[in-house]
């Protein structure tokens, strides 16, 4: 068993932007490198999850922009801070997972890879390993594995994976992917017991992902060699601009998963969430008596089922009901835990006014 | 008649801390020294708000510590800035009249003195000018002159005056001056037609003010004066600490106005409010079409009928409704319309945790 899972190499995919979780997130630093849940990054708590694992060291892909703080995380939990691939622009998941698949048979070695979305939170770390060792096993055997979630709540914010045939007691065939459904197709989703959310998260052999990316998006696997053909490795792997522009942007559901006869879903029940919003946030953190969570300078009065996140500042909030406040040095969002989605229109209209500072960073870090 | 005016001295009480405006209004700047409804302070709309009636130049009373800042909007208006009377601890509004009136008589003149709170906001300027020029006219003939503000509402929050026989038509016999009513009682009070807001506005003759001060309160006479006698004449009158503390602190109404029988009040039908809320500000501030008071860097998603004010930074709401949101460089309010009231509670619990910096000053003014 351990010699097993030292074939495995954790690959950390960092693309997301985390508009979402503005004005906390910036591109500059996003939600990935903040510490929204406890006092780790989100990078730094997925890579902790793997205590136990017996992997390889990680593998991080990222937006070469974020490289310092790559490497800050790498050589903060102890790791070469060398081990990152550095995207010039954003492909979507199947060029990052094929750059990985690619890098890591480099050397003539196939490796498993166990492809992690950097801003995750999954609390039950023994049911992640449990999951993740039996994904293991199968990839090993061949499957290309997804973890789908077990459905606690007829979510219309994620996509959903019909499961088919059982394979063993842990494990079904991927029957389909679907998408994001409204509010009573994911209710008559979840009744049924047979669907599984989207999780992004995937084992594969290196080997078996790049022969399915040849297969049915040869471009994007073309695309990738040539990529890593002629980036330059210096302090980790800068992949070239222009040939890594060149390749088609797509996810690995749409470009492989759809289509492989070799697809395998195992369920993962370990309180997994994608922190995909602040009212996300509310959800998985400690929340006080009154429903509240209140992080940094708050003083609260009459105030139920808020998320209040002060950041230097004093912040007061008096007769609010599941009010959202993020107070940071240089902007503020007040929002409702209903209506937190907006933020997305807030960054919108603030990228149409040209405040990109606004967006960017908030020029206060150190 | 402009002979007449001449012999009146507006007498600017500025007393308030204005906690009530938090975090905008500090102790150590108080809603009077702030731009909060136009481009100019209070206390300058105030002054402006004499233009036309060709009264003598202003007299402040004022709390010691905000000596410079009346210096500063007397100069400003182009006045003496010396013409202020300085209070080391507020003792309410019948000794702050009393001071004004005994240094007005101190030359062996007695002119009318029309006061006026240095916080309150009055739309209709012409009407406030009749009314006032009635009212001194009464005063010339010895009336103790009480503004009472014509009700457009039920309001609970403040005093009212019952009214009793006309003494002409447009002033009529004090009946009585009660509390704060409840709801039910208030709308009684406004389909009565008997009761008017009591509006903390009078005008006085100053030997007859402190010839009833004398009889009804001879203890906030005799006080005043000795703290008078006392005081140090060095660019405006600094009243002595130990004989002012000494003097009975109570209101023109209790004081002198309940027990007098030659009060008369003067109907005031002219767009006043006397500031005393976010809620208020909001009612009064010119709205967009979703009934939004948006001062300052603010970005605005889906919300309505909410009083945004940002201070240096970008202040962002999404989906909010009658919201209040006052953003500055040190501490951050958030609350609603309805409950703006609980300010109080917030600077009442940032009292007791002994969070001073926060309610005396921003520590950011020049």
């Amino acid at each position: 068993m351990v010699t097993e899972y030292q074939h495995v190499v954790p690959v950390l995919m960092s693309g997301g932007s985390g508009t979402r979780l503005w004005p906390a997130s910036r591109s500059d630093r996003p939600k990935q490198f903040l510490p929204l849940v406890d006092d780790r990054t989100m990078v730094r708590a997925t890579i902790d999850r793997l205590d136990g694992l017996d992997t390889a060291p990680p593998l991080i892909v990222a937006n070469a922009t974020h490289a310092d703080l790559v490497r800050a995380e790498l050589e903060g939990a102890g790791y070469d801070g060398d081990r990152m691939i550095l995207e010039p622009v954003g492909r979507n998941t199947a060029p990052a997972a094929a750059v990985a698949a690619l890098e890591l048979t480099r050397n003539g070695d196939d490796p498993l890879m166990l492809l992690l979305p950097a801003d995750h939170v999954i609390e039950d770390e023994a049911a992640f390993h449990g999951a993740t060792r039996h994904a293991c096993q199968l990839a090993a055997d061949g499957r290309l594995v997804t973890f789908g979630i077990v459905p606690d709540r007829p979510e219309t914010g994620y996509g959903y994976i019909r499961t088919g045939a059982p394979i063993d007691d842990a494990a079904l065939i991927v029957a389909e992917f679907v998408e994001k459904p409204n509010a009573a197709t994911a209710a008559s989703y979840v009744t049924s017991g047979n669907y599984l959310w989207n999780s992004g998260m995937f084992v594969f052999r290196c080997s078996d992902y790049l022969e399915a990316l040849g297969e049915f998006a040869p471009q994007i696997k073309e695309g990738c060699e040539m990529t890593l053909d002629q980036s330059k490795r210096s302090g980790g792997v800068y992949l070239d601009s222009e040939l890594f522009a060149a390749t088609p942007s797509d996810s690995i559901d749409y470009a492989v998963m759809e289509h492989t006869t070799a697809g395998a879903v195992v369920p993962l029940n370990a309180g997994w969430n994608d922190v995909g919003s602040w009212t996300a946030l509310h959800a998985i953190a400690a929340r006080d008596e009154a429903g509240n969570v209140v992080i940094g300078d708050v003083t609260v009065i009459e105030s139920s089922g808020s998320y209040i996140r002060a950041d230097g500042r004093l912040v007061t909030v008096a007769g609010l009901e599941n009010a959202v406040v993020i107070d940071t040095p240089d902007a503020l969002l007040v929002t409702t835990l209903n209506r937190a989605q907006l933020v997305k229109d807030v960054v919108d209209k603030l990228q149409e006014e040209g405040r990109d500072e606004a967006i960017r960073s908030t020029g206060l870090e150190a």
